[in-house]
């Protein structure tokens, strides 16, 4: 390591640099005018926010359809694709659902999901059906913290013991403004928790 | 996709199953009984929470010692390694800093940040220095969200727009216990925002 040690560190702008980040189609439902709808949005401002009980975090611009169908429902799910799907997680991320139904526009089809009202998109592999908990308006987006009250998941991609088998996921990266695979495994180590 | 909508889905119980995780390192520093010290913690439990300011969160057991550094001193940076350093990741997320030096542990160097107090960790390709900003008391974690006030890069991973290079970044990836190589890039599509 010492070769890195003496890097030349460039100093740039306060930015979201976090790579790579899970690219997961994010499902909704509510109703707008007193019309039930439901959508999609393709989100990557995603992460893990707590272990007991289980929770996740979205960050959605207020200005998206699924922001307000999320507020006022109080559900969402984050339905994980695998790498086949980039082409239909791009559409859905660059077409509003306002005016269009996106599920039938990237040819993605709705299951029923266990736990919340919002659909389950079928083609996912895996998908964790959340209850929003906690609301913190950051700025430029709003960040949801949902429990997650209930998870699907293709059986060809759970082991044995009811993990997730993340190599037969093969899930969908984001990072740079483009979409990755991932790669080799590096495996764990030795380090026993102390 | 045919194919796959037959796919029978199975329940899980609720978990966090959400791929792939950014594998990072966070340091912080503050006093402890009037002595400054500073820590190490690996997380793969942060994402991008905001776009403006730009802000990132944190999952972190009260529990840890850099869980005390950080909510008393309010900062964190997230040092984001690349792949050839998941030895030292792993060590850092299996061993406590609160008798030991981590640094000198995993052969890592302090450097300095550019505007908070915690050091950053120089082999790292890239720093985000952030300032909490919100605290989420979400259970057995806490969801320390911060503005990213400075972000630091090697000059080798940065492109001539002033862009983060993900490919030369090599970031480290986390998912089913084990650490992952980023793969093969799918790129960006055709799509244009509406």
């Amino acid at each position: 390591m010492s070769e890195s040690r003496t890097k030349v560190k460039k100093v740039l702008p306060p930015a979201t640099a976090l790579y790579p980040l899970p690219a997961v189609l994010v499902s909704c439902a509510g109703e707008v005018e007193g019309v039930r709808r439901d959508n999609l949005i393709t989100l990557a401002w995603t992460g893990v926010a707590c272990a007991e009980p289980p929770m996740v975090a979205i960050a959605v611009r207020p200005s998206r359809f699924s922001h307000g169908l999320i507020a006022r429902s109080g559900e969402f799910v984050v339905n994980v694709p695998s790498s086949g799907m980039s082409r239909a997680v791009d559409l859905c991320g660059n077409v509003s659902g306002r005016r269009r139904d996106k599920f039938a526009l990237a040819g993605l089809t709705r299951a029923p999901a266990r736990v919340v009202s919002a659909p389950v998109v079928a083609e996912c592999p895996l998908a964790l059906e959340c209850r929003v908990r906690h609301t913190y308006r950051a700025g430029s987006h709003d960040l949801f913290v949902g429990e997650v009250v209930a998870v699907q998941a293709d059986e060809d991609v759970v082991d044995p013991r009811d993990k997730i088998d993340v190599a037969r996921l093969d899930p969908l990266c984001y990072g740079g403004g483009v979409y990755w695979r991932l790669g080799s495994r590096l495996g764990t180590y030795g380090y026993s928790r102390e």
